[in-house]
């Protein structure tokens, strides 16, 4: 079988499963993910040796010491994984949920229901859990999936991918055999072969780097839920509680500066510039944190000098996502200033404001273009767990189906059904 | 300037309007739109020269009786135009609903709230009509519109567009420059050159043939949602009352054959096909529908040989959008091959059972995957002014974003606001 042979394989299979996922109860699908995460747990021995094949490879092609812990296998790591399996569980099932009711004048009675999507293609990097993670969101949704994960995981994948599988199909049931598939040809052609098949593929959600998205995104022919990076901001006004201000900042740029939803840039008030900066200095020094500022906060921190690591921003600082402990620093002139600020050089992520004036305050929500916006809460909280969705496969920078962090919930989409007594349009 | 150079500046200029209509309030809008509606009726004169400098190129250009028809506008199609303004203008604001509500447990208030989506390319062929009603729909709910119309219908989409953005700005307020924007260049490059700002551009709705939606899709970055043609069916099951069951096959097919949600294929239960048939052939007799029947369909009708057109289905018949007078007659066993049929050969637009079944129906219901299901109701009935949305911008055959009847609401994304008292992340 040529490639495109395997890719069309692939996607008529994982239709024909989605069309069977969309009639299971909740009950059989939460039987279906029991399982699957006991079989993890029993079967961990094979998946850790599965895990060694794909370490020993990655450690002769030279994969950085970061790179291979985000590979690596142990019995915690396994354990944790059918945690996340059992979590997912007992969330409710989000298929079969009455949005919206009416009734209209001549009696038919209209309804809109959750559906699953169909069949989610997911491109993701080196951590073996994402294909547990997606592969129970996307099951519990209802939806087929086809995974794609890093070449230096294959092995693993493949034992993780045929554990939940052969799992599933044991609990009895109606588990589609074609739910969870995963593609293990390595051709880069791959992706844009599967991702040309509209008539059987319904979504792609690439995860990791930018440049992978980027690349996915533009190849692929059928829609792609992007997650973007995040630049994220926090603006202090003028009318802000500095010690509230001082909090979030520290919180949004240290608690863990290389995830998305960390800050990068922090906007001041001129007017309390000199009153602020001052008091997050300490905390930035003692991390060694590098400020990218403009001239007017490397006026207002020049007596810091020996403390701090200070630099003047470019332009394109703006448009970085460090996930470093390096923040830029501006001074902007009232609330106007930084919503430009941010609806130009930021990534439609997570966007904060801390004041106390509540005019001010609805303004920059209204305004600020971002999946995200807070009023005196750190950028931090942009996640689907913080949010109470239970599990997260990704946090959408998109506005085109699911925005901001996406749950079970956003991994549906919905149909019109109308029950009537015989209407007929005149 | 150059093509590049044109679009870059209708794109950039459209997110800028983006920005600003995002803060109008429903009262600045619909001022907007009453004064569009009354200029609309008082430029008539204006409007029908430019539309008779269109009408005279097509003519000259051999355009069809039909397609002049459709371009031409009058002072009655004007009024028209400026009714369905007026009807949107007394809709509901789409914009700033709290769709959904939690605190968590840290005291962070979270709100979900529709957004508009941006700016909206939308590419349409000949209607201008389309021009007054795209506009007022993407103004309404808060989008900037870039309208890219057919050729053959420049000028009159020209004095529509101008009118309109001019009588707005006239009725003071905020009314963005750019929220109303007509592509004039008339390259056929234009659109794909569009299509790549994605940092721009939120999303493309093409509204029109089969072969322009797919052209824009195949060379779109940014999302594009798909209103593709209606292969819709009714099924006739064993437990139908064929006399309600006969009202509906009549009326999905003959009462306005030419629109997307009109039926194209019959499926009749094997069981009651004998019982069935003989109840509506006198009407697709009288109507000179053509059928095209599968074998047994083609035995069961055989006494009507004289009457009516009867011709034996191609397998490509199955997958045909006639929009015509012609009428795909097939004989299934049972609900299971019904929505095998619907499944592999519809389009995901309409489908209708009908039975006194409910256990049937409600298979049905689920199982087929199509925007819109029906049960005991003609397909007819998918269209934004049925459904109670008060006007429509088209019909979604996609399943990310909106699915079926687009109208205010579903032009909108949403976003998450997070209001706190200074909670952090710990």
């Amino acid at each position: 079988m040529n490639l495109t042979e395997q890719m069309l394989k692939l996607a008529r299979q994982g239709k024909a499963a989605s069309r069977q996922l969309a009639t299971l109860t909740a009950d059989e699908k939460n039987q279906c993910l029991a399982a699957m995460a006991e079989a993890l747990e029993k079967n961990a021995g094979a998946i850790k040796e599965a895990n060694a094949r794909d370490m020993e490879a990655a450690a002769e092609h030279g994969l950085s010491a970061a790179m291979l812990d985000r590979l690596k296998l142990d019995d915690k790591r396994i354990a944790g994984m059918a945690k996340g399996l059992r979590d997912v569980t007992a969330l409710p099932d989000p298929v079969g949920k009455v949005l919206e009711q009416r009734v209209r004048p001549n009696g038919l009675k209209l309804e809109k229901v959750s559906t699953p999507i169909g069949v989610i293609v997911i491109i993701y990097e080196s951590r073996p859990n994402v294909t547990v993670d997606a592969a129970g969101l996307c099951f519990k949704s209802g939806n087929a999936v086809i995974l794609r994960g890093g070449r230096e995981a294959l092995e693993s994948n493949r034992a993780i991918a045929q554990t939940m599988a052969e799992a599933a199909r044991q609990a009895g049931g109606r588990f589609p055999e074609h739910a969870i598939q995963l593609i293990t040809a390595t051709d880069r052609e791959a992706i844009p072969v599967l991702l040309s098949l509209t008539q059987y593929i319904d979504l792609c959600m690439p995860r990791g780097g930018e440049n992978l998205i980027r690349t996915v995104a533009d190849c692929s022919k059928v829609p792609v839920i992007k997650h973007y990076k995040g630049v994220c901001h926090v603006f202090v006004d003028a009318e802000a509680d500095l010690t509230m201000a001082a909090g979030i900042a520290l919180n949004a740029k240290l608690q863990r500066p290389a995830v998305c939803n960390a800050m990068e840039t922090l906007l001041v008030d001129a007017a309390i510039a000199v009153d602020f900066l001052p008091r997050i200095a300490p905390q930035l020094a003692a991390k060694k944190v590098e400020l990218r500022c403009d001239e007017a906060a490397l006026a207002q921190l020049a007596a810091w000098k020996a403390e701090l690591r200070l630099k003047p921003a470019s332009e394109q600082d703006y448009f970085t996502e460090y996930n470093d402990y390096i923040l830029n620093v501006r001074i902007v002139r009232g609330v106007d200033a930084a919503i430009e600020h941010i609806n130009y050089y930021g990534s439609s992520h997570s966007d904060s404001i801390v004041t106390a004036n509540e005019a001010r305050a609805r303004k920059f929500l209204a305004a600020v273009d971002s999946a995200a916006v807070y009023w005196n809460a750190s950028t931090r909280f942009t996640d689907g767990a913080e949010f109470g969705m239970g599990a997260e496969i990704g946090i959408s920078t998109d506005k085109i189906g699911a925005r901001g962090p996406m749950g079970l919930e956003e991994l549906t989409s919905y149909k019109w059904m109308g029950i009537g007594s015989g209407q007929v349009r005149s």
